[in-house]
């Protein structure tokens, strides 16, 4: 591999010259510039950013650690934190907890001794002492940490009362909301308040029932939607937490022979790809994923630089009409 | 942030026998080693890997390119790359190029810059000429390069064969392709040619209508849907090359009011989350993308560290019967 040292002999110059090219530094001539970079493409150079980082004490990299990469939700959701952090010159080093502890520290781990320049975190195990001398900004999005530099999350309380409000429209009586996993407290969990509370203003029979970590992690929920429906045969309108759940209950109820919309309404959460792709389409609550990762992204670079960031920032969500209501 | 400096005047040993500990080099007594730990867990100090990195020519950091993070097959290989890569101490630096040349020629070269160990790409672009003098391994995942390290794909041929097969046993006579992009040579395409051999060789009426790469790029095939059921309204049995092209089929089948699978037959491809999350669930052919996603990372880290690879590596696929057919 070619050396700063080849493009100097290549082009007569002196290194450090070369080097004043590449890092942009004094005065250099646009004949000088011009060589050196048609220099560097002859021998097929390229400067070793590595190096730099050691130098520059900066790596442009961003740790993102997710618990399920194929849940469609963080697909969705490290699609667009790539992106925003291509359009800042930012690379992005993936990691996919699988919601284990030790994974979460090993991945910690990694991303401190590779100097990344910020950590993105959508996974809920981590202990908060794990953080505390990290010394790079740490944001969560749609997790508590109670040492993070910033918390982006989406209007889950509002998202609860859309449900809501909405199903009762559609004239549902008999409510259910599938919550999220019962184990982990989430920003996520204030749908239920929301829900609950538009229920109990409209006087309309409710229930709210979480799911296990283990459905969560095997993103299955047939049995427990099975059983659930069983106990309350009376229910015509359904919350689900998440797209990924509305869609295996529009299975279940079509085994079932419970149609939809007529004797069962359902109302998701997310609009990630999975809403658009079931029959019936999914009615849901639309999560602004692009904005939560530019925010992330955002926040991560400003305070990486040491300026005063938002400990908390709550993006608005609305309710898309499809086919389930 | 602690130093190496900082861990030698904490345990009073000098800065060389430190490093000797960390880099586990030379004779050190347990005692020693023990001591340095200690230390270093008392000062939170963690080696810097970008520094060792530099001296010791490998990264264990393997760049990804693929088209489309959100779309389903990909979520499902990265989550497998992500998951082999971890247990072999690997990390992933991960790229989206949606397809765009100009994005992929400047991830392979942030690749280089950063000195990733390897590279696995599954987007189609890029140019030959771009990896000609890339000094690192390259390995494809159905996709084809003539200069490439090492292609990894499932039998797509084979896949093509039962496609067709299951259909004309359940009854099918009038088939139709919907295969792949249409501009772009990839190893997907031996799909259209397995399933066109099985229907010569059983006299049934078929057809292969390729997609776009705009529907491709948009994960949107509703349009083009209905309009090759209008001009081919003898369909009884269909064959598609994605379960996300497969899924809204379904969706516009409902809204025609074709039933499935009485009047209509449907085998996707890939078997990833969308395939048993829509109504009816589909059956598809299962692509082994956690042993491809095996092989890519074994192949890779083989290769960089010199040894000779197979080319190409083909592994099996199933068809897996749900209720589509």
């Amino acid at each position: 591999m070619a050396t700063l040292k080849d493009v100097a002999k290549e082009t007569g110059l002196t290194v450090s010259t070369v080097s004043r090219v590449l890092n942009n530094r004094g005065y250099i001539s646009e004949e000088t510039r011009k060589n050196v970079y048609a220099a560097m493409e002859r021998l097929n150079y390229h400067p070793n950013e590595l190096a730099r980082s050691l130098s520059k004490k900066s790596t442009y990299t961003i740790g993102v650690i997710v618990p399920h990469i194929r849940h469609p939700y963080f697909a969705e959701l490290i699609s667009n934190l790539e992106n925003e952090a291509y359009h800042r010159k930012y690379k992005i080093l993936l990691f996919n907890s699988q919601e284990k502890d030790e994974r979460e520290k090993e991945y910690l781990d990694m991303c401190t001794r590779n100097r990344v320049t910020g950590i993105i975190i959508c996974s809920g195990n981590i202990q908060m002492k794990e953080f505390k001398e990290l010394n790079v900004p740490l944001i969560t999005i749609e997790r508590y940490l109670e040492n993070g530099t910033a918390m982006v999350e989406c209007d889950n309380y509002q998202g609860g009362k859309l449900a809501a409000r909405h199903l009762i429209e559609k004239g549902c009586r008999h409510l259910i909301h599938f919550s999220g996993v019962r184990e982990t407290a989430m920003p996520a969990d204030q749908r239920a308040a929301g829900f609950e509370d538009v229920c109990k203003q409209k006087q309309v029979s409710h229930d709210a029932i979480g799911t296990s970590v283990n459905e969560y992690n095997a993103l299955e929920y047939h049995d427990y939607i099975e059983k659930v429906l069983k106990e309350h045969p009376e229910t015509d309108g359904i919350f689900a937490s998440s797209d990924l759940i509305a869609a295996q209950l529009i299975q279940v109820c079509a085994k079932k022979g419970i149609k939809i919309p007529e004797q069962m309404k359902i109302v998701g959460f997310d609009d990630v790809n999975v809403a658009s792709l079931t029959t019936p389409r999914i009615t849901t609550i639309h999560q602004p994923i692009k904005e939560m990762a530019r925010t992330a992204v955002e926040l991560l670079i400003k305070a990486s630089e040491g300026e005063v960031t938002p400990s908390r920032t709550v993006l608005p969500v609305v309710l898309v009409e499809r086919e389930t209501t």
